[in-house]
């Protein structure tokens, strides 16, 4: 198989460390180079002491980032930086000819208006907006093979968009009155020096937030859209639990055709177990759960995998469909080593499993 | 003011160790008696570490339930029994005068029918059910007042019915279309040598469970439906999360009246500040947050507070309530302390803050 | 009761919130200033939350710090300070009149020099340490009393020097060879946005720090000296562990006669045991634990005690004690409101059950 | 590579899960066979839904244990059994000719006598205590390639035997006087449905128990011995604390030669540091910390590591060594899987990376 040298610009947060973990593990990908502010001139020894055992653990270095240097170390460069600032890197990096996988908000829209409506500022390039394709392997595959600068979904979106989009393109779910209710470990507010997500301040605590108009809402309802051929408004609340890692997400459904009877809802949901296996029976990372299992974040984190169970409510008419992953893994960096391996010709799966 | 003697059935439970906590430091009630049948014969001290500073314990003693020797020994007798169980000692308490105030699910119902459905067993004093008072004292503080049987309100449906029974009274949001989502602390799940709540099975993970059928539905859509008039029916999802204590809800509803532009929603929002100020600005244990705040369990734990908060969204005509709230406490012991206070004719806040 | 006014410096770090907490509720005390250079010209509602319900907490509000307004307006200050900062305070407070009882390092020690040794600066107000009393009521009541500059002990001390000075007084234990081994909770480190104490790095971690000259040593050893009446140089290791608060110190002591039969441990046990009885038998913030029982954070967490129990090794010859505190209450704000009793003339455990 | 076929008995505790997880993503072991009375019947995937995604996870099923057959179907056997139960199936498999990798405390000792003093019953085979080989790879790699029993070590040896045989083999510290204070994650006390390791007892706490004669003591003392060529009796705490997983272990030790100048000091300091990279430099799976960095457990959780660093203290004159490692995977199963490797001939890190 040939490899590819890759590289991670903001290599020191959350997710630019589980990029580095698996990256490092990766039979494929060969980590040339990775760039922090804060950490720049320090090993990846000294940095991340669990990864002090790596071979590469003396040799690689944190360096400042400089996008002409990397466009001539690496053949793919991940971007695991704030929204903004990514552009800035992207943009040089695609005009040197760089594959880039970005895993911040940058490129995930198609419109720049929205881009502006729900993160306050222009877009930074507008026109790298046509080129960039939306990184979700179980929907847009063929699409990531070809791209060059793939937008790494967004942990609510992909725990949402999984369960929801194969149901609306069925037309087995109203477009309309979708709640998605989603819970997130404290690694998704990233690693910054904040009060609010002190120990002492999350320990012991569960609370929502940016209640009702969160910036992931402009992705969702962008790929549900597209999905139903429609406009498509969710509701939808992130709360913040004391977990390190893992997205809970409990979405409320309205089946497009009513059921009032025990046939009824045998028959629909005979539809609906047909539409995720064709859906997901054979997607690596999608594990439809059978029986009386729910998910559970401790199943998933760690890995690739989002774990989807659904139930039909006889007494309110809806469809409950629960899905849980990892929100620095299938929510971020493994979704995007995933878009790495499909775009390099490698096993889906490679350094993922 | 005039003390009463108070007794505990089933004392070494959670519930059943905040009655403990909650009554020693009473400034009108006696705590005369605790049984337990797994602690029978040992102190206080003994069995709860945390209370050997207090003069009582080691006077203090478990002892094997007795119906008859309770009813001689207490004025008031606290249930902190699983459901089933809690009536045959309620039946005998009260027939002998006591005042019975039950921590189960056992009188809650108005309905012998509907406990049988919910409960999948046949009520075991259904004549009882007339007499009994629901122990939610923001809502029947009267009633409370000259009951003899109380049926304290489980902790899911304390957090979903003061956030929801004001707006339902008014007339501002439609019965039909509800939806509980809810966060529960482990403690809730009671103190049960279970694998699934096992400090290894619980940490770091979040799961859904008892959808789309969990047994509280019944008494809160018994009380709902009083609320509004009309039958109600409501989706409800139950989450455990890793904290010992806390119940976090948020709450989808659909205002009656559809609003528009931004003066029909400023209108709306002001309709339901005047109704949640009209039912709640004089309560001790109702806080209305101002401003930015949302509920957070951290600021209620420890307390019989309920916090709520709300938003109504432009975007998909919602209105979202939010509450939080300490299970043992307001969902649970504390709540029932304040029913003594009331039908003790002592003031209603006495040994709860 | 004569009531006294008082008022805290730095209120909204996690000991300041610990003392507005109590002395909201202090039935003697009238809290009627509150500092706070980040939350100045808040109301204490906006704030802490938690506190909303309190009939102060839109009246309270903090200001900036001002020693000359709180020396009119208050009879004690509490200082809820860094080292080196809390002097500054100090100093014009005393002048004025003022009591003060300063929870910060600056006026623990009674040696100028120890204190430049471990705080790595000159001591900003020598001549005070003359006048200062270690405020550890179990040791130094009666000087407390009369008191003008309390210096409440560190956490950390105060979970060794409880359970160790009555033993080095009643000459059972050797002087020498002491070794401290301490868990603490991650309150310990201050309400500071440092990227080391945020959820993810404390959460599923366990770790040694300040390894091995942890300023706290200063203290420990200046009381154990005075104790023993020689020079005592301990061992003393700290570690952080996730729970919010508590302090777990296990303490490695050897006796000062060996034992090698049964009886001469028991000889030995009766002799610790008296030792303890005398010391702590009437202490209503220090309990000994009886038979199997040894010490859990969870039992003293929210309380001013501080729980011992100690074991003889006839393996090794050794005594292990071990204590379990809650490092903001009985290590910081308890133990500080437990003085301010003390010196008003009020029952000690005024507030502080 | 030749593969083997291996066989877990007791597959549904904690050690036995990781066991299964380590085995199923192992290059050259093919896991044939798992054992639990509790999980009979049920495929992989309904007992563990985290390895539904695994292609076995249909075909294993958890089968009752029955030593005959599993003698044919496997070369290599785990057993993750509790101590005295695990003997009765080494026995017939020993007999059968399979090699056994037994992870309980039943062959550790070389004492049938110790075990009876620690374990309180016969030894229920003392033939084969001669037989087996103490599985510490970095201690005994060359008995471990030719045993057919090995007695895996239990998780506080492992963390307590890595940093003192070195020092005690090279004369640098004295054989007596060694204190080891432990901190345990709470998967150490297996998946047992007990009232002290629910989610609420834990969480929130922190907990010395078995003071002062824990069972690991013998089998830590045992190995010390062999290590010193004299008798070692140590000091040994092990505390309970609210994570998962991981163990952190503070030792004090005393150096063998005094040292009381700089220069002395740093000749002692440069002998330990040439005793430990003698030791441990080519060692894959253990790590000597460089710089100012403290073992920290979130460093090796979920690794086969055991990360160590030391520190002299002029103060005392002591030598203190921390360590950390997962107790389910250097601890435990890591360990085991280590063994495996070495006795069938495959890299040592086949499948620990």
């Amino acid at each position: 198989m040939k490899t590819k040298r890759v590289a991670i610009v903001g290599a020191s947060g959350y997710s630019g460390e589980e990029l580095v973990k698996l990256l490092l593990h990766h039979p494929y990908a060969e980590l040339v180079a990775m760039t922090s502010r804060q950490a720049a001139g320090q090993t990846l020894a000294q940095v991340f002491p669990k990864f002090a055992s790596h071979p590469q653990s003396q040799s690689l270095r944190f360096v400042e980032p400089n996008a002409e240097l990397l466009a001539k170390q690496a053949d793919v460069v991940f971007l695991a930086l704030p929204h903004g600032v990514a552009a800035e890197y992207a943009i040089p990096l695609i005009a040197a000819g760089c594959v880039v996988i970005d895993l911040s908000a940058d490129f995930r829209l198609k419109s720049a208006e929205i881009y502006q409506d729900f993160y306050a500022h222009e877009h930074p390039a507008p026109e790298l907006l046509k080129k960039s394709v939306y990184g979700l392997p179980e929907i847009y595959r063929e699409e990531i093979k070809q791209s060059l600068l793939i937008a790494s979904p967004g942990c609510y979106p992909t725990s949402i968009l999984l369960p929801t989009i194969p149901l609306l393109k069925a037309g087995l779910i109203k477009p309309s009155g979708i709640i998605a209710d989603s819970l997130s470990g404290v690694s998704g507010a990233g690693r910054k020096a904040e009060v609010d997500y002190l120990f002492c301040e999350c320990n012991e605590s569960v609370r929502p937030y940016g209640v009702p108009k969160h910036r992931h809402l402009s992705e969702i309802e962008e790929q549900l859209s597209f999905a139903a051929g429609t406009q498509v408004v969710i509701q939808f609340t992130p709360h913040l639990i004391p977990v390190n890692r893992g997205i809970l997400t409990t979405l409320y459904l309205e089946p497009e055709k009513h059921f009032s009877s025990a046939e009824e809802m045998a028959a629909l949901a005979g539809k609906i177990a047909a539409c995720y296996a064709a859906a997901y029976a054979h997607e690596p990372f999608v594990r439809i759960l059978a029986g009386k299992s729910l998910p559970d974040t401790k199943n998933v984190v760690g890995t690739n995998v989002c774990e989807l169970a659904w139930r039909l409510d006889p007494r309110t008419g809806r469809l409950i469909v629960m899905s849980a992953e990892d929100n620095l893994v299938k929510g971020a960096s493994g979704q995007a080593v995933q878009c790495l391996n499909l775009l390099s010709g490698w096993p889906e799966t490679a350094g993922l499993v």
